[in-house]
């Protein structure tokens, strides 16, 4: 038995809904233990109408407007605050929260720790890929400002998850440039190769924008700035093309046919890109697993985000990145 | 009565297809003569078919793989060196070219030289938008190390270029960064952050990658090495869901009949993101307009390319970005 705790009071959807993707869970995972972390109206009667639920009452909620490190600072009793809390002294292996990733992050860092010897944690992503491979993006906005340092265990971090999660054997790790040739760069990513080239012998070079939905690697590693526009690029681009398809099928009685016709597949696809299959983003380099859902979550978004952390606490991906660094 | 050269040699098409978008903008636009850059076998006997046409006769080729600043250096006689040249000493009013943005960029700096003061010029392009309007990106990769008072200047000439060319009266001008807050954002950014608040009237704030495609901002600044990974995030996005709603267009009887439906408007959506409507890229800061056109081109690519650099004359980008950098 392993017991993951959830924020309940995380994402842009009600506790009932993280309550019911909890509960989706626990029937999948007969292993699974849940700590449900958020204010008592909500999660009381949920842990004691399931048996394998434990609640973990709060009384603060940390909003989604709410500034990152103020509020973890001010919000002592929050579900995100107290549930990495609950995960440092053993009451629970992982957390999963749909709420702010920068606050998230900022508790997970302080309170949860990080794995002796890692500079910093990063925020990473599996992102789908044209080829049907997909591709872990890090970091994607924690740390603005990078050492060529910070890259390299960026690079360990993406390539002992690539082994571990992704089912990759020999993983290959790129570095997000301006363009491949290994003269491309600012002054600062010219740095970051170097030093990957010196330490990582999983890197292979430098890769492009266009790369990153390519499914051609299956790590790029970049500053948390970097990586940051990159993926809220991707998101953008991805709501222009919808919302221009939707225009485009109601232009005329042909293509609203059309549509209609097509409107499963086309919504499957929007979803590869909303965060819901995979759970959205994964802290890399603290001492349990962290997993942050994406905002606009659903009840299938809650559910695997758990299971997701509870794979990652049976694969001991914790233990498998600091064995990676030692070496 | 102006000159346009236009590189019969550019491009990933053959040197017939931009003669037929040359013979198209000249049928289109009485007031144009173009001066066409290429080798003797393509331009002498176009130019020898259409009256307000001239030849450029050049024996060399840039390829698209070349490495932009030594094939300049080495192939004087390329269709891209000397078509920047022919604009140098006013054998033409502006140059177009789908070929190598990296040799176009090299030739044109190089060749047409700056405006006075400008420090770098700098790649930049119009995008779609959500809301209908559209927002001019830069840079998009000139300059991969930017000092703040360069992205000052790309802020002033993307200004100017919005009231000249997008008919906003007021452009508003934002800075892309990891978040929309003015405290976000790398050492770097926060830089530029003060920067443009003290010099430019028309600096609204930060904006974030899922803006570049919104239609919220005129002009989106950010330094090239940025700007190329957004951009090209970007392209493969797009790629990314083209492909998948093919192979999801490809999956039943009942997708199939409806993407058949909904096959023109799909594709005229891919189309908005391919660079053929507006042609393309432009370089700001230069004496004269040289255009850029996307690679994988078409007739109506070089057609429009041509036309906007002759718009680009007729309106006085030039003297409008001179004007605006003297106040």
């Amino acid at each position: 038995m392993i017991t993951i705790c959830v924020d309940a009071m995380g994402g842009d959807e009600s506790p009932e809904l993280v309550c019911e993707g909890i509960a989706a869970a626990l029937d999948a995972d007969p292993e699974l233990c849940v700590l449900v972390a958020g204010n008592a109206e909500y999660v009381e009667p949920f842990c004691a109408a399931h048996s394998r639920a434990k609640a973990l009452v709060t009384t603060e909620v940390i909003e989604m407007g709410d500034h990152p490190a103020e509020a973890v600072r001010s919000k002592r009793d929050s579900s995100i605050v107290r549930g990495c809390a609950a995960v440092r002294v053993g009451e629970a292996d992982g957390f999963f929260s749909a709420g702010s990733t920068g606050a998230i992050f900022a508790a997970a860092a302080t309170n949860v720790g990080k794995i002796r010897g890692i500079k910093r944690p990063a925020i990473a992503s599996t992102l789908p890929g044209m080829s049907g491979r997909e591709t872990l993006l890090l970091d994607l906005g924690a740390n603005a400002d990078c050492r060529p340092e910070m890259i390299v265990q960026f690079a360990q971090m993406g390539a002992a998850y690539a082994r571990t999660f992704m089912g990759v054997a020999e993983p290959r790790v790129a570095l997000l440039s301006n363009g491949t040739e290994e003269t491309k760069g600012s002054e600062q990513v010219l740095a970051f190769h170097a030093a990957l080239a010196e330490a990582v012998p999983e890197f292979v070079g430098n890769c492009e924008g266009v790369d990153i939905l390519a499914g051609t690697y299956d790590v790029i590693v970049c500053d948390g700035f970097t990586g940051n526009v990159a993926l809220k690029s991707l998101e953008g681009t991805a709501k222009f093309l919808v919302s221009r398809i939707k225009a485009a099928a109601n232009a005329s009685l042909k293509t609203k046919i059309g549509a209609g016709l097509m409107v499963g597949a086309l919504r499957s696809i929007a979803g590869e890109l909303s965060g819901d299959v995979k759970g959205g983003a994964v802290l890399l380099g603290l001492k349990a697993p962290v997993f942050i859902g994406h905002g606009s979550t659903s009840v299938d978004a809650i559910k695997n985000g758990t299971l997701a952390v509870a794979a990652a606490v049976r694969g001991d991906l914790t233990g498998r990145i600091a064995e990676t660094l030692a070496k």
